[in-house]
């Protein structure tokens, strides 16, 4: 049943979906969605989550992938701008967090400037969801002081332009995202700078979809485990002591991913 | 109704919180929640969260608050090790994410090492609500390219061991929990390292709590807004340009947070 005084008329919700599953959105987040009137979502948004859109709630994809633009960000600006002036409420549901990378600040300022109150609830970072789907941490108390979120999208053979002096911290855990076509370049650049070749890290691919997988290897490893990831696959990419598994740490049964993880690492190891 | 089959007696999963606001728990958590027969929660869990513990799962406080130590982590790894061996249905629950500066780590190193499972439900940081609160961003296309999270937790006059030309960097924007004490000395070590003295800078308190408030200002001018900050508050320090408010950006309506605010950076704007 709609909450009709959730969202003022003429307002616009940024909303973070979180990781993909359904379950990992928060409980405001749910009735948000209820309480539009349309809802436009990005390509990050899961299946999952969308079936929680009520059925008398209009549904717009305004989806971006790396590569295949469907729609720019100026259009969906104006979207969500005639949306809103229109008297309708207007929830813009992003992948994640929508304050990561999330290109929020461009929405906001467009709707500012024409006057349009915007709210904003947060969401599950995918690289939170990444270490806890993997069972590990992001921090590290004395080894792991301090989180860095990066993105490493590039396009074709453009250099990555990265201060890598300041990434190759030893005490700090590394997320990047949309990190795998960046991921040799990043692996040689960080051991270039110093940081140390068996430096534990992970590749998490679907974190909380399906098709999820937790690949555990070593920062002079990782490329190699490029190949099994798809492009079309969400990747984050983890390098640092606090993605290191504890000594007996149980196997997370995610359906295939720990024995396609444990192939896979071998399968690296070995070449 | 206890969902009796979402934990594995003899598992302890580590759930993340969320920032305090009940409603921004994951619908996960949630269900955990209620699917455990004990749970052990932080001093950073608030009492809108506690709320949702069903009457017939028992509850146990372990917080620690810095300071005031009620119970160390050794005691809180046993405890966690106990109700697992007893068969017991375990919940960790853990203030915001339990991946970050949550000592997640430790419990599960200890667990594994005594062959119980460990599963973690991942939560919406601190940081993110901060700036979802205040209307803001963590990242800024172009601008603010990276975000760094680290805590700032000093006792005494202890000096913060941080590597602050890294720090520095006007192309990262910086989410320092635990700040309020160390906010001068950051300011002051930031500037010196090359920090435009007029960075945005936001001090986000009670995040998504009663008594919520976001205090803009610059980087200068933070250290003159602590005093109206009590140590009892958890307080997020966010510094750089993507928590710069838009032009025209309407002021959230958080009850007394925005006149206590702009009140507050009246006053220090003037000292």
């Amino acid at each position: 049943m709609p909450q009709n005084d959730l969202i003022e008329a003429g307002t616009v919700w940024l909303v973070g979906a979180g990781p993909g599953d359904p379950d990992l959105l928060t409980r405001k987040a749910e009735r948000l969605i209820a309480a539009a009137d349309i809802v436009f979502y990005d390509a990050l948004v899961g299946p999952g989550v969308r079936e929680l859109i009520p059925a008398y709630v209009e549904q717009v994809n305004v989806g971006k992938r790396s590569g295949r633009h469907s729609k720019d960000q100026r259009t969906i600006n104006d979207l969500l701008l005639e949306a809103a002036q229109a008297g309708r409420k207007v929830v813009r549901l992003k992948g994640g967090d929508p304050s990561m990378f999330g290109r929020s600040t461009e929405e906001i300022a467009h709707l500012a400037a024409h006057g349009i109150p915007v709210r904003i609830c947060p969401g599950v970072t995918a690289a939170s969801a990444a270490v806890a789907g993997a069972g590990v941490s992001l921090t590290l108390r004395g080894q792991a002081r301090s989180v860095r979120f990066l993105t490493a999208h590039v396009r074709g053979d453009e250099p990555l332009d990265l201060d890598w002096n300041a990434l190759a911290d030893q005490q700090s855990t590394l997320a990047i995202y949309m990190g795998r076509e960046a991921a040799p370049q990043i692996a040689r650049a960080l051991i270039d700078h110093g940081m140390a070749a068996d430096m534990p890290a992970l590749i998490a691919v679907n974190v909380s979809l399906p098709g999820e997988r937790y690949l555990f290897t070593r920062l002079d490893r990782m490329a190699q485990l490029v190949p099994v990831v798809s492009g079309d696959e969400p990747a984050v990419l983890l390098i640092g002591e606090a993605v290191r598994r504890c000594a007996n740490q149980q196997s997370i049964e995610n359906d295939i991913a720990t024995p396609m993880a444990s192939l896979m690492a071998d399968i690296a190891a070995a070449r």
